[in-house]
């Protein structure tokens, strides 16, 4: 392999569709970052697909676009492979072909790992080289980094994940409209969430792969998709949801993962969750997984487990990471030096914010505090008035304003005769912004 | 440097206290799976402590300590140095002896990173070593390596993260029970979750550290514990709390790090955030840490945020990493072959279940339906029965049952003539374990 310092690290990539077309994207909009993070800089060379007249929304010559995936693969410029067209074959003899000629893979192909993971791995063994497939586990959400370096040393008991949004998706709806399961499966259907042929996610096939890959890697042991226990959502009625609700449970569709005296158990089916567990405020289309170690207790990561963005921003850090160890320069420590930006000043942040006042109860009042924050271009979003005798609390939430402006505010509504007290002020976060 | 793979990496500890020593002890009790997951054996062969005479929890041969932690850093056996002392000197300069003899160093000090970080870093760059630092933030949450590595070509807009498990636990104290702030502080100084003198936390100035180097990693720039605004919750009332919840809203003190523009903004101050939001949920003592990305979308990281065992993993996290940066043999893909393990089939797997049954309602059908129950070992923990008609609902909830027995108890109840339908079987996780 030529030293990739002497010019950019040369990407293949195999398949350019929902998470290929975002990262070629991501490559080219965080080039600068990614120089800055990691000192090289990553060049997408060569890409396979399938189809090489359809239309792409990404910008690359016309050039670098093949249909035989093999060449891209046995390109000797080529320093790292990213393999996103699922599927077992031609993905296994693609990446066991690049390993072997000493090429880093990246992958996000779920089905290929939850059957002939062991196969890769070893093959990644005896190469040396990197094998990473943190996009196909729960899309964003970092999980088998953290799984396989920052628990290194932890002895890891159980992980329980909501690892498919269409069924947390579809048990949300149940939940909260009071939906049956066929209509919350067409919702999810019209809003994308869902295939036309919904079985891979509604019978927990898909779930049950992405079960196979945590438990391999939680346990260090062989788990195949086979040896998962299966059940799926579409026996789930509102009655049991409204049940579970009565008990205080919410219904989920959970991968669990356990080791116990020394074996190894795996499963995917719908389980009651009490509702002040973490897992159960997982809503809609969101996936989280709950890992359970007996040095660092319970940990939750939450995010969104699909989606051709987040799932290419997991798919990049596994890339950058792969890079960073070709590359001399880029190993260990370093991660770029801390460069010297701008510190904004507080008076300088717009929040929303929350103020209580007690003021006089008599008409006119509320005009002239209203006026005084008006004056400062601080605009209310709402007001609330509680009476207290001859005086009245008032809760004002605010829209987004300048720091400085809500202080010059409340500096002036304090000296007001009417106003008595002036009571908090709290910043509103996660509301406009 | 000796080559690390003729003997056991060589640890130098400085600090064997609330951290130090449970990772002496994970050290020790996870020594085959280390080996197992990374080729090399770790052990502690000098220990720094600041009194010798202490009594200690851990297993090390009394030769192990001193009292001068000078002469750990610069033995020429030690490959690695943990730091566990705290505060800015003489830590700063054992750390930077250490890298500029070219071993890596792994730190849990928060205040040192948020106040002379930077030159850390380009210490640890000019020499080219790990500088890790996962236990100085979160505790056990995995935080910096996920925005290190796994979002490395993520443009990160802002972090808000819960860090201090202290107010946290007393902001839900005030939330859920209505207690004064005076009240809740007590109840934590009692539980051990607040020092004796609390300001550090309920100030702020804790968490203001932490958002410091949030901010530095998330962005890329230097800031310092100074550059953070800073406000603390010893003026929230539980007026406050109340009206927040009428609102929609509850009360957390937030640690917030944004990038606007090229400008780097980072405050602490306690925030009201909507209900619904996912850092809503997180209560007592518990950290979480809320990422938001361009590509990655939104992410939450939940776990212990302190404590010295969750501490401990992380920084045992750390150590390994670098142990395997250190190790030809542990770099890159390589994180130990996944060995067969036995299956647990579902059969012995045991859950709480739930089962619904529509049974003829009258006299004795209950007994002879938990007469089958009891017959098949399945234990019930609770019954809810609803009329409806001639028939009543049994809303069954077991205690810990296996599998098979369950199945078998479903089969002979189903073939009772006094059962009419037997509806949904589902298993209840995060109750009896």
């Amino acid at each position: 392999m030529s030293s990739p310092s002497d010019h950019p690290v040369y990407v293949g990539l195999l398949g350019c569709g929902n998470v290929g077309a975002p990262l070629v994207q991501l490559l080219s909009r965080n080039a600068d970052l990614i120089k800055a993070r990691t000192g090289v800089e990553i060049e997408i060379r060569r890409v396979a697909v399938h189809n090489l007249a359809k239309e792409r929304d990404v910008e690359l010559p016309h050039s670098v676009f093949t249909n035989d995936a093999d060449s891209v693969v046995n390109d000797p410029s080529i320093d790292v492979v990213v393999e996103l067209i699922g599927g077992i074959e031609p993905a296994r003899s693609l990446i066991l072909a690049a390993l072997k000629a000493g090429k880093p893979v990246v992958t996000g192909n779920k089905e290929l790992l939850a059957n002939v993971g062991k196969e890769l791995f070893e093959a990644a063994e005896a190469a040396g080289v990197d094998l990473l497939f943190e996009a196909s586990v729960a899309g964003g959400i970092p999980l088998i980094r953290p799984l396989r370096e920052s628990l290194a040393g932890e002895r890891i008991t159980r992980v329980m994940g909501i690892v498919n949004g269409t069924t947390n998706f579809i048990l949300t709806r149940m939940s909260e409209e009071g939906s049956s399961f066929a209509e919350a499966l067409a919702e999810a259907q019209v809003l994308g969430y869902a295939e036309r042929d919904p079985t891979a996610d509604i019978e927990g096939f898909d779930a049950a792969a992405k079960a196979a890959i945590i438990g391999s890697i939680a346990f260090g042991a062989v788990v195949v998709a086979g040896d998962v226990y299966r059940e799926g959502i579409t026996d789930i009625t509102p009655d049991d949801i409204a049940a579970a609700a009565e008990l205080g449970y919410v219904v989920k569709l959970l991968a669990v993962a356990e080791e116990r005296s020394g074996a190894v158990a795996v499963r995917v089916h719908p389980a009651m969750l009490p509702v002040e567990h973490p897992l159960a405020t997982v809503r809609g289309s969101y996936n989280a997984v709950f890992i359970e170690g007996e040095a660092v207790g319970q940990l939750m990561l939450l995010g969104r487990g699909a989606g051709g963005r987040p799932t290419a921003s997991a798919v990049l850090g596994d890339l950058i990471d792969a890079v960073k160890n070709l590359h001399p320069a880029g190993r260990g420590a370093t991660f770029g030096t801390l460069t010297r930006k701008p510190i904004q000043p507080i008076d300088d942040i717009e929040s929303q914010f929350y103020v209580t006042l007690d003021a006089l109860d008599r008409p006119g009042v509320l005009a002239t505090i209203a006026g005084v924050f008006g004056q400062h271009k601080v605009s209310i979003q709402s007001m609330q008035q509680k009476g207290q005798g001859d005086e009245a609390r008032l809760i004002f939430v605010t829209h987004l304003a300048r720091e400085a402006d809500l202080r010059a505010t409340m500096h002036e509504v304090r000296d007001l005769d009417i106003v008595k007290h002036a009571g908090s002020v709290l910043r509103v976060v996660g509301g406009e912004e």
